[in-house]
């Protein structure tokens, strides 16, 4: 049976993530419906962006991922459904999807895309308000019965994307920015492992800066060091992560997204 | 295979819906559970009977829905199930089923209840202090399993009611209250579309007034406007909304459950 | 289809927990996947161990219980699974299991462990970060699937056990401690009622002292005292609790995890 996944901006307490559940249960019965988050900060497209990218490829071939953080609902902006490789997407267009893109982008997956304009795959009466609950949330069900993307509405093929900063190089190394805070206080960068590849040789040799703390050498675990000491190290998927070792790294630094996040290389004395 | 929702004010730290879950799958293998909501704020009995009543409307016939919001747990209270129309309900006999038994009523349902006695559809030794785990869980699954509603207990015909206000006519228009709060801080009201019906053909000469504010004309959905502008407009279930363009309108006005909110109409001059 | 359960510090916003489904659905079709808790406090192994003590046992037999509360990840600390009875365990050698290793104990169930030393059943490139996704997850679900525990690792008798505070006598009765605070507040000590039956058959002389504040006498259940009383009963899985009448006790009283409890008997006048 298909997998859908969920990722909005709904909270948990108000009921809308179980609405969405009890109309695609109503149209695919058996459907496997998983949460990845419902805690996105109201209309940050660009978290979810990140949430997505993330986790999608994780999941098997033919998972549907429907992601409804949509400021733009009821207003001019597509509804959109998409498939990347052996991924789909069911969602608004409003640059949601631009992680996903990269990834699939870097890992050769084609891409197809359409504008949704079918309303018989919809609830009948669609609402200016909850398009998640009347128009993502049917039509990812009719995608997991098998109604093929092209039946659902018209190909597009220029998704919005969104203009996410890159890291830049600098004199002694790469400057980039603070791209996700984790539950744990762990501060994520948009610097990847790949962008430092030529430095790896030597961990030790790597300074990260984030605000005045800088951090020497990079560790490969997050408790590999004396309790509250700050390290940096790569997290799950590739990305620069400055931590402190038990501790809430975002909250002792005073970091949000966004901030500068420098990584050095120190000369060796005498080379 | 059927579907089960549960609603409850549990919170999701403690591992007591988890419970909920395991007793219910080792009675009914492969029943479907759908949370609606375990964020209702303890003991409000108002709340989780707004949520069910919103949602349960859009799951598929036979879906069991429960609510353990149950200040009486232990106490004299009925533990009860009931059908209402295509769905179902299982769970304290405390009002929470009133706002459903509302929209069963406009909408023609039949209604039936019982009082839940039959303690061999129960848990062996039922504790005092967890009904939701002892009682309403397994009745809920055998009820899933195909047990009739009527196996379950002796027929009653007086489930608790809670006596909700409703909107007021006054002399330019209406007076109601605010009846939920949601995660994005919109303000929903107990004055309903249906309620505005001979105004609505000159939208933009209603006005809402909550508190010191006043918002001249309603919107179609949340986006319309500029940024910080307070607009109204009918939410998801045809409720009136006050909001924040991409703000949180709770926050910015100080407004909380029980508060007035009213509705005038403009009388065109010369008219 | 077998269930597995989660039980894990990570929170419910940044999809990791969606990820870990994702990779046990790729394995294990159709297994069903039921979150205990998402939020243990980060790092906090005897609060995973409480909440996976209290829970299992209300899961068919079969079930896998998996939890990822593991600040040793990547470090040296073992991954281990585990038979214990009917039930199933997967995850970090970190104490985690030890309640639930009382719970079997006292219960005559059978115990055996492995240490996860078996790739194949990993995620290729493992992760130094996130053994939950890279190894819990899919030895979680090739149990599912019907891999003996044997076939996944190598036999030990040696898991790691929590040393935890049991309740002592006292010259009057019992002194325990606070384990846990639950959503509402209520203050769950180590005394259990078996640790109080000799004086069960006269509930009401027996006294609660919690910090400056007496209880006395024993209700059954949450409701059974007019609001904001202070009230001290038996929880649902036995432990000695204190609970304000529709309030929140540890808020009132300023209770933490770790006070000590007081349990004395009152002296019948002239006896």
């Amino acid at each position: 049976m298909s997998i859908i996944t969920l990722t909005t901006d709904f909270g948990l307490k108000d009921g809308n993530v179980g609405v969405m559940k009890g109309v695609m249960l109503g149209i695919a019965p058996g459907v496997q419906i998983v949460d990845l988050s419902h805690l996105i900060p109201p209309q940050n497209i660009q978290e979810a962006a990140l949430i997505l990218a993330r986790s999608a490829p994780y999941f098997p071939p033919e998972t549907i991922h429907v992601v409804v953080v949509d400021p733009g609902v009821g207003t001019s902006r597509r509804p959109i459904a998409a498939r990347l490789g052996e991924q789909r997407f069911v969602g608004p267009d409003n640059g949601v999807i631009t992680m996903l893109l990269e990834y699939a982008g870097k890992h050769g997956w084609p891409a197809e895309f359409v504008q949704l304009d079918q309303p018989r795959f919809w609830l009948p009466g669609v609402s200016h308000v909850f398009h998640g609950r009347d128009i993502f949330a049917p039509v990812a069900a009719h995608l997991a019965n098998g109604q093929t993307l092209q039946s659902l509405g018209t190909s597009i093929t220029d998704p919005v994307r969104l203009n996410l900063a890159q890291p830049e190089r600098t004199l002694s190394g790469l400057r980039g920015e603070v791209i996700h805070i984790d539950h744990f206080g762990n501060v994520a960068s948009n610097i990847r492992e790949e962008h430092l590849a030529e430095w790896l040789d030597a961990p030790k040799r790597i300074v990260v800066q984030l605000g005045k703390n800088e951090v020497h050498g990079l560790v490969r675990t997050f408790g590999e060091g004396p309790v509250d000491e700050l390290v940096a190290l790569f997290g799950s998927t590739g990305n620069l992560i400055v931590s402190v070792v038990y501790g809430n790294a975002a909250e002792t630094l005073g970091v949000k997204v966004g901030d500068d996040i420098e990584v050095k290389v120190e000369r060796l004395e005498g080379c």
